[in-house]
């Protein structure tokens, strides 16, 4: 047994249950994503490794790469943002920007094996390419909120943001630009320190304290996003990047308020700091608060990557649904579809009566039911229906010589063994009516 | 220009188009397999090297194999058969025999490239493992047959035979198993290169006039099933392994014709030869015969794989579909869905209608129409309907200053310029009335 191979490490087998809400996930995804007309795309797993190199710093050594047969770099890909950049730069002349697209599929980072963690990685990519317009920005955060609800979740705010919001406190704080820094790393753990952490970690930084006051104070803000952006206006007299950036986000939540994003589901959150380096815009993170389940998600607006291979500015704003995590929150909050994968099975009443009872099968699955059939005509119809329960099917068909003559078929219900008769020819809307009645057999 | 990113040779980006098509492929397959209670499952592409290593004979080094940051020797899949194979062993006490799996995903051979060969590829794999049952050789069967109607295609006939059907004809022509390997392969070019080259081969390999003839007259049998099983059943006697196979698809015919696989749609062919080294039984081939596009799809049954790590014998029967060559294929005819992504085109008439235009877009979305909107609040309306028509969308909405006033907006046909005006509680239904009684505009 010890010699039998396993699963590479970090790496996820997803069994039937599992990958049920998976495509589940990803349909729903879909479907949310080509309502607001974005387009699919697909491109490889592997690319060259030069085009992966050079743009994600000290994380860079996660990379797989090797040599193919022809003695190419090539590297797995990590995201799918390096490969939508070369895309938008090989294929040009195809693409009208703007370019609604989304991606779904895996990514590869050797990273430390950790809960939630995965060394391979699923991804669903939605990002508007050619467009500096707060209208898209407004309908990323569209998406991202129809898309959680589509799923289930009902308990979730996403915390908004603009990148030059917390420049500009630290700014107003007298710091300079490369103290900034330090005050973003610090911000960035408020959730995790609280604001006593943050104000040590300021502190023994060298900000002053009544900078700290400022800043804890402006990067705690939150409420309705017009109070917060007032507070935040007042505050930032003078610092030009900062009082743009509030007027964008203006613009942003209006637009999202007439697509029909209900204000309960975002606030303004100045202390959002989400990887600054990258980020040019506006930026959010939708949270679970109950239960408390952290970040979902998170994406925004960053100028300057996409038009890398392209040579020229390509603003672009978006987002990433980690689907393992949505994944692995879902499962742990039990929501999702249930039950098995068929409807109906189909027992096989000996040798003689398989001709029917296949027959059978066949006029359900016309009728639109997923339907298994026992492949055994030999086995006892006992342990048929023990399969049949083993795998959460609560109906089986049942149908004898007499049946046959008699053209009607059984429906037994596993869950009490009540049984029902019914002509071959109400069968389909028989069962239907069973199973919309019993409120416990639907999924 | 020259120094810009490109995909690796052989790796396919798929953009929106040909993504779509992808996604129509991948969801038609999804539903019927479910139908017959099929299961996802999905594994990494990556496994340990030596899991895939040993199976694949002189194909062997085309495997993609490295070592990762921990020294270990990873390998991508070049199918999804091994790891079946690997997740039967490693879950044994989670799976249910017999158990009905699918799975869909990429697998990599770092193969010479050519027309329809690719190094990165696309399967979709339905088997039934833990079933000797003939009912599950004509469960795949009409897995197939159902798959390929509901993607479009009318024209296909699928072509049985068994393993041991052309071992036998071999056997009663008086050649050895060493023989017969040259039979098999000399067969399998029947299509290719016609009786009289089949002949010319066999010939050359020593084999005589006499069997020649035998043999090329029962491999080309062809017609109704019962009359070429009755036919090979006269021309081996005597041989228990071809009499058995030839009542085992007896079997699988009976099974399929029950479950409703029309006639006209499969035809037992002894010269189908299939990789005979892998399978032990049943094997099928699917074949578009009108236009002449050839095989899309086979497989078989195959006893001795699965249950290779496993350490039992788990006879399993399965079909893999390349999804590549049916994309390709659907592509060349024309076939799977047609036009854009979104329905309709929402312009935006200046920024002091934004609001309500966006609200529009919302309206429409919660009806169920794929909305695009523009994101340009500046653009002249005749650019924004330029935009919608190049995406290959009809419908645009106008809704200015005296519209919102009046409630209202305008559909505009982009095809022919028409306008229609619609109170805003009637605008969904109206646009579907429009869509639907004009026939050019449904995908």
């Amino acid at each position: 047994m010890s010699t039998k191979p396993q699963n590479v490490k970090g790496m996820r087998d997803l069994l039937p249950p599992a990958m049920m809400l998976r495509q589940h996930i990803m349909q729903t995804l879909r479907q949310v994503f080509e309502r607001y007309g974005f387009e699919p795309l697909q491109t490889p797993t592997l690319e060259h490794a030069e085009t992966l190199e050079g743009k994600l710093g000290d994380e860079e050594r996660l990379i797989y790469r090797f040599e193919d047969h022809g003695g190419r770099r090539l590297a797995m890909r990590y995201d799918q943002t390096v490969p939508l950049a070369r895309v938008v730069a090989q294929y040009q002349s195809q693409l009208q920007l703007p370019w609604r697209r989304y991606a779904m599929g895996p990514s590869y980072r050797g990273e430390r094996t950790q809960r939630g963690r995965y060394r391979e990685f699923y991804q669903a990519d939605v990002d508007i390419v050619g467009s500096a317009s707060p209208v898209a920005d407004a309908e990323i955060i569209a998406v991202l909120t129809d898309a959680l609800s589509a799923l289930g979740f009902d308990n979730f705010v996403t915390l908004l943001s603009h990148r030059q919001i917390l420049g500009g406190i630290a700014r107003v704080s007298g710091l300079d630009e490369a103290a900034a820094g330090g005050v973003y790393r610090a911000i960035d753990k408020l959730d995790k320190i609280g604001s006593d952490g943050v104000r040590k970690e300021l502190t023994a930084s060298g900000v002053s304290d009544t900078a700290c006051d400022q800043i804890l104070h402006l990067v705690s803000l939150q409420g309705e996003p017009e109070a917060v952006l007032d507070a935040l206006q007042s505050a930032l007299q003078g610092d030009e990047r900062a009082l743009a950036a509030i007027a964008n986000l203006r613009d942003i939540i209006a637009a999202a308020d007439a697509m029909g994003v209900p204000r309960e589901r975002y606030t303004v959150a100045p202390r959002l700091a989400r990887g600054l380096s990258y980020y040019t815009g506006m930026v959010c993170e939708a949270v679970v608060e109950s239960p408390p389940m952290g970040s979902l998600l998170g994406g925004g607006r960053y100028d300057d990557l996409i038009g890398l291979f392209a040579d020229r500015s390509l603003p672009t704003v978006g987002i990433a649904f980690g689907l393992d995590r949505l994944h692995d929150v879902m499962e742990e909050l039990g929501m999702g579809p249930q039950g098995a994968m068929a409807d109906v099975f189909v027992t096989v009443f000996g040798a003689d009566c398989r001709t029917s009872n296949l027959g059978v099968a066949h006029l359900l699955r016309q009728a639109g039911f997923n339907v298994e059939v026992a492949l055994d005509a030999n086995e006892r119809l006992g342990k048929q229906f023990q399969t049949a329960d083993r795998r959460g099917i609560r109906w089986a068909i049942v149908q004898g010589t007499n049946e046959i003559a008699a053209q009607q078929a059984i429906v037994r219900d596993l869950k009490n063994g009540d049984q029902h008769v019914f002509a071959l020819d109400a069968l389909a809307d028989g069962l239907r009516a069973l199973n919309t009645s019993t409120p416990e057999a639907s999924a």
